[in-house]
Formats: structure tokens, sequence, C-alpha cells
């Protein structure tokens, strides 16, 4: 604690002054324009002049905001790991289709979002993965906890899945997760060079027809 | 052909003039050590001044041997795709294993030789992978070529686990082999993260048992 006296200040009532609704509308929006710049560039050639240039705001509302890129690029990374999770709840937890169609229309709108910004796009914490060896040393856990939340979901739908006949139920699921996710990585890379969603449609097959074979 | 004349020169006999060994060698040395630094940074975040620190020769030198980052980026992608090609063919043309223990053998040294550099470097290609909508434009092609080479080498390995009956005869090597190479790139990823060979004996295995299930 540094010797420092923590304050708890009780949570104000009714709208945020206008100084604290602007700080918080200026962090969002340099949150969302990083997201952009580090799906594209990574976070090691990632910018503060291309991230503010997004939405026109000075340099000094970026230091205002972040103490630093370290700070900047926490902060982007837990909003997209979260934005992510959300995103596979949205078609994990689908209960409309079985557990492994769930799966498959998740990979299916991922390809289209790839072909959407023209495959310049890929997944935020693939850049970050390679980029590991010379990250701040903060990241390489954060990256362990966001690919765990993502594993944990996949997870649960391969145990739904093998609940429902889908899966042998021999199948280690969370082995599974894990192998799932660790050659998404390799399928969105080579959907970039190929700038083609078929990577991600073979890899899904193979990996479908892997482990249903009994 | 621009309307120039081109004038073939006989090769010359005996040693080549001191100046162009030395040129020659330095060529090769930084080429070396391009090798070293962009296999841990990628491209985009390479700088020249780490690339001549290595081998200690003045920024002069590189710019007389190169006439931009990005005819040095091609040298080095053109020595890495030649090295790993005859790496490849050392473990795959090796007729003391099956054709499955030889693609096993190739992942085990490949463990091996990320723990020495204790998980900083990883792949030259799978970095410029994550990096192609950002690359030179001559680059993607040049990558792909890579590629196919290193596809064609398993896929011919895998016809060989076919015909001495490691793998089903329906099997398709070719298609296997480019799902090879597109899990093997995000595996090397996860190992760089976890800093642990695991991922990659985790893929292998994976790999391994879905393609022998007949």
């Amino acid at each position: 604690m540094n010797g420092e006296t923590v304050v708890q200040h009780k949570p104000r009532r009714g709208r945020p002054p206008k100084v604290e609704r602007e700080f918080t509308d200026i962090r969002k929006a340099l949150i969302r324009s990083g997201l952009e710049v580090i799906t594209e560039t990574g976070y090691l050639s990632a910018g503060i002049d291309a991230v503010i240039k997004n939405i026109a705001v000075p340099k000094g509302s970026f230091y205002h905001c972040f103490k630093s890129k370290q700070e900047f690029g926490t902060a982007v990374l837990n909003a997209y790991g979260a934005f992510f999770a959300h995103k596979l709840d949205s078609f994990l937890l689908n209960d409309q289709l079985t557990p492994l169609q769930r799966i498959e229309a998740f990979v299916r709108h991922a390809g289209q979002g790839m072909a959407k910004y023209d495959f310049r796009r890929g997944c935020l914490v693939g850049n970050l993965l390679q980029e590991t060896p010379l990250l701040p040393e903060t990241f390489p856990d954060q990256l362990k906890t966001i690919l765990e939340e993502w594993e944990t979901r996949v997870s649960h739908c391969l145990m739904a899945a093998k609940q429902c006949g889908e899966l042998p139920s021999t199948a280690d699921t969370g082995e599974l997760a894990r192998i799932f996710w660790s050659g998404w990585e390799g399928a969105v890379m080579r959907a970039k060079l190929f700038r083609s969603v078929e990577p991600l449609n073979q890899y899904w097959a193979f990996f479908r027809h892997s482990i249903t074979t009994k």
C-alpha cells in the first residue's frame, strides 16, 4: 500500500459532471480505435498517432486518459477479451442449434467478419501471441486469462455435445478446447495470407471430423 | 526488358577478388543476423540497427548490400525458406524411421529449438503471416511459395505413410499437409506464450490421432 491512505468515495448520485463524462467518452473512443488499430497492426507497431487520428482528439487527451502505451494496451486487450467472450456466448449458448452447429455458426461468422475488412483484421489476441516475447511483462498473463475464458466456453459447448451424443463420451473436452483455439489462431493467420475464408472452414471441417470420429 | 541489353558475363575462373569476397561475406552475415532478428521480432518491428548491431558493421555497409529494408526482408525470407526446407528434408527423408515417426522427430526437434532460445524465437514465416496485411506487396506471394514447398514435403511424407499402411488409403495428403502447417503455426504461437513445448506436442498428438483413425 506504500503507506498511503486509501479513501473510499461513496458513489455519487445522478449524472456525472460534464468533464467526467467527456473523459469517459474519450477513453471509450480511444479504446474502440485501439481495438481496430491493434487488430490490424499488432501491439508493437501500433502508433498512438494512428489511434488518435481515427477519432481526431489531441495527443494530450490520450495521455490524460492513459499513462502510457502499456496501460492503453492493457485496457484494449481487456476490452477485446470481454467483447469476444460476449460474442462467443451469443453463439455457443444459442439453444436453437446443436452444440457443434453453434461452433460452426461462430466459425462462419468469424469468416464473414474477416471478409468484411478484406482480411486485414484477424484476431487481436493472435497478433499479441505472435509478439509475446517482446511485450510488456504483464501481457502474457493477461493473454493466458483471456484464452482460458474462451477455452472454458468452448469446453462447455463440447460437454453439451457429449451430453446430446454429438461427441463420443470419452472426449476430453478441456483438452479439445485448448487444441481448438491453438489451431484456430493458425487458421486465422492463413486466412489473412490467402485473403479467403477457406482456411477457417477447412480447419473446422478437419477439427469437427476428428472429434466426432469414434 | 525495358529496352536494355542484357550482357551475360562468363563466370570468372579462380578466387573472386577481395572486395567481392568481403561484400559477399557481409551480405551473408547481414542475412544471418536478419534471420535471428526477424524470427524474434517479426518484420515490421525489425530495425536495421538491431540487425547490424549483432555483427558490428557500419550502417553504410547495409545499404551497400541492400537497397532497402524490403530488399533485405526478401533475401532473409528466401534464406529462411531454403534453410527450413533443408531442415525438413533432413527429417522427412530419413528412411531409418517410418513416415509418421519422421514428422514426430521434426516436431520434437522444433520444440528443442524453441526451448534453446527460451521460447523467444518461433517461426519467421508465422511472424510474417500475422503481419501480412501490412507487409510490402511482394511478400505474400513469397510466403505462399514457401508454404507450398513445406506442404509438398509433408504431403510426400504422408503419401509414404499411406504406402506403408500408417495412414488410411483414402487420406487426402495434400489437404492434410495444408492443415498440418495451418495448425502448426498456431501451436508455435501458443508455445511462445506458455514458454513450453507442450502446445507443439499436444498439437502433433491430436493431428496424428486424427489422421490415423479410420
